[in-house]
């Protein structure tokens, strides 16, 4: 078939066969299908959409455009993926989880890029931990611990790349089927054949409503499904940063307490769901999958199985015994309450734009950061406080200081009103 | 406004503004704007349409982003459009009765490509005649004459060029704003101040229906209007070939018979038509308008107008007055009728198609032509004719003459009953 004929056929709400998005989609990586022929198809995927079936055969096209990673040598895999967020340190505490669960998480991770964080930026927090790791030493590491995590050196879902770019400049980014192949294309690359996802709703997330966000959940589920992988989703809130902490540094800290079975309570709560839908996924029961979670928290069991990780990969595991080694920057400035009241709204959004001009996180590819400043918050919503009172306390080393600051306030709204109480997690999908 | 803002603004159904549409048009051209942006633009175009209005202004700017021919010096400048049919020859038989009507027609032309045919390659078959002119001599031949024709030297609406050769490539040609945008900016850029469409209809045509011509005739009136002009559209059927004669020779015979109060009644009355919508347009009565024209078909001053225009621009004169002088093919072959009955359809497009594998037409840009092939009509739809009698000739120089044979054959339908007659003239928009 004919690119123009191809789009075509998507523009008269015609459904295309798994052999025409194969075509498109490799011809495009291999550059014999213009970006303006692209760029007309998606946006007659726009306006048409995609069934099931079609978005779940751009998926695989998309990831079979690159490196697809062969775990078939591991036994029980398991993947997680968040949608993003501010503060979102679930994975440094999950994956430890998942592994201590007797599940292996054998991951590819990326670095944090404008306003949201990156696992392999968190974990270079402790000194000595590399992301680099070779596939033998990959494999035998996650046999062994059940736990491995490197950062993005394959060529995972080069189509989604392009695509994503090509999306960026041509108003067709807001479709349901393009996000979801674009997550799951790069998932399914990854190889592990269960598959959590953590769909986060909110001001702070990609998707805004919960409407939306279920739609996008049903999509990658769907497309699990029909490519052979258990893939389950959690929708959950973003309005507000997870936990207290926002910043490397900060957040492996809140991480290593919340392992510990102390931290706060709504990212154990987090952590907590997205391990029972793990387990759900790999056919625990139910009851099993409540209860073993809460206890590889509460036996140290997955606090191990991460000191077990940093120091297989260079890490110095004395840091994870005892946290108080870990540099955080000195100088500290407080937010003080405006008005007395109840906190209304902690806007995760401008957080996370404080932490970005503390330093602590890159507005291009490749920048360097500072791992040592972030943001503590020192209530959560619905605390009540008094005028005066502190209610954040910023990290810093000059740098960005008084934008931060300025950022912080505004991001703390007080009310005289208590708020209504928010859950955080929102639905289940499987 | 950023591009990708102004294509989300069109995707989700929002008008544009003259300065955007400006912009959008004259950056593509210019290479500030790429391709891609461009194809997602005018998909979302083909999805959510455009008002008069933008129409307008893509049109405007369309225009403006070449040379603009100032015909301010001469008075009653006319033009004449056709969106193309099979042995179309009306404008080598009308711009002489305009210019005969005391109008101006200083008119660039184009060459023909794959089955449609070309005025200037029609009137090159008179020997010594030439579609070059600077400018002075052209507006002082425009000016003397009342006619002046020259090939397309200048950079006229480059936009269209560029929109044009996208749009063929990302299916988004069949698009009405997109059509009339493409065609009235030539029109515009070509400075005269009336201009009278001929939309033609039928399978031989680029509108398939009725409905469809006429909302593609509203929508360039309507440019016409809001830019300053006075444009008028008659809607004609283009089922089957006009006259009797394609072939670039062979038309301009049939032409000169037309000029002479001769030749074949469906060409006549579409030339009779066109004169009497362009007299409308440039303020003459009714009564005047359908007189006048008739007038110098049957005085001669239309073929004297003919006659000095050839000689102006380098032309044999005496091919005018005697037309056997012309040179045509000498070898031919007749199609006969399979049946007896009536000629119930000739299919225009396939008529073209036997030009085209005759040598003459071209099927790539550049390339030459045979001016002295071409098919010669016996009978018009509704003739009764009986099994073996000629019902078409083919005159060729052995080149493609079997492929032209079978087309023809393939072209003419007999059928048992007569079939119902079929108006030429459709309708007018103004």
């Amino acid at each position: 078939m004919r690119i123009p004929d191809l789009i075509q056929k998507k523009r008269d709400g015609g459904q295309h066969t798994e052999a025409e998005l194969r075509t498109l989609i490799l011809d495009y990586v291999n550059g014999q299908v213009p970006d303006y022929q692209v760029a007309a198809w998606l946006m007659a995927v726009f306006f048409k959409g995609m069934t099931a079936e079609e978005t779940t055969y751009l998926t695989l096209a998309m990831a079979e455009s690159g490196d697809m990673l062969d775990l078939s040598s591991l036994s029980h895999t398991v993947d997680k993926h968040s949608t993003g967020g501010v503060g979102d340190k679930t994975s440094l505490v999950l994956t430890p989880m998942l592994a201590a669960l007797g599940l292996t998480v054998a991951k590819m991770s990326g670095r944090g890029l404008a306003h949201t964080g990156g696992t392999i930026d968190k974990l270079e927090s402790i000194p000595g931990w590399s992301p680099v790791l070779a596939d033998e030493p990959f494999l035998k590491q996650a046999r062994e611990i059940g736990l491995a995590l490197v950062g993005q050196s394959k060529n995972l879902a080069p189509a989604d790349g392009l695509l994503y770019a090509l999306r960026d400049v041509t108003a067709t980014v807001d479709c349901l089927p393009l996000i979801a192949s674009s997550i799951m294309s790069k998932k399914l690359a990854a190889g592990a054949k269960t598959i959590v996802l953590d769909v986060k709703v909110g001001s702070g997330a990609f998707m805004k409503t919960l409407e939306d966000g279920r739609k996008l959940a049903e999509a990658m589920v769907n497309i699990g499904k029909l490519s052979g992988r258990n893939v389950r989703a959690v929708l959950t809130d973003m309005e507000t940063p997870l936990g207290f902490m926002t910043g490397n540094t900060l957040e492996v800290l809140e991480a290593i307490s919340t392992l510990k079975g102390e931290g706060p309570e709504d990212l154990r709560e987090l952590c907590l769901a997205l391990a029972k839908e793990t387990l759900l996924a790999e056919g625990f029961s139910e009851e099993e999958a409540d209860r073993r979670p809460r206890e590889v928290l509460k036996d140290g069991s997955a606090l191990a199985k991460l000191r077990a990780f940093v120091a297989s990969q260079g890490g110095d595991p004395r840091y994870i015994d005892d946290p108080s080694l870990f540099h955080v920057a000195p100088e500290t400035v407080e937010v003080k309450a405006g008005q007395s009241g109840f906190i209304a709204h902690i806007e995760a959004l401008k957080i996370g734009q404080a932490l970005l001009v503390l330093g602590g996180g890159r507005e291009t590819k490749g920048e360097a950061i500072d791992h040592s400043v972030g943001i503590e918050l020192l209530h959560k919503i619905g605390d009540a406080v008094e005028a005066g009172q502190p209610i954040a306390r910023i990290y810093h080393n000059q740098k960005g200081k008084d934008a931060a600051f300025t950022l912080v306030q505004e991001a703390l709204r007080i009310d005289a009103a208590k708020p209504a109480e928010m859950p955080l997690i929102l639905g289940h999908i499987s």
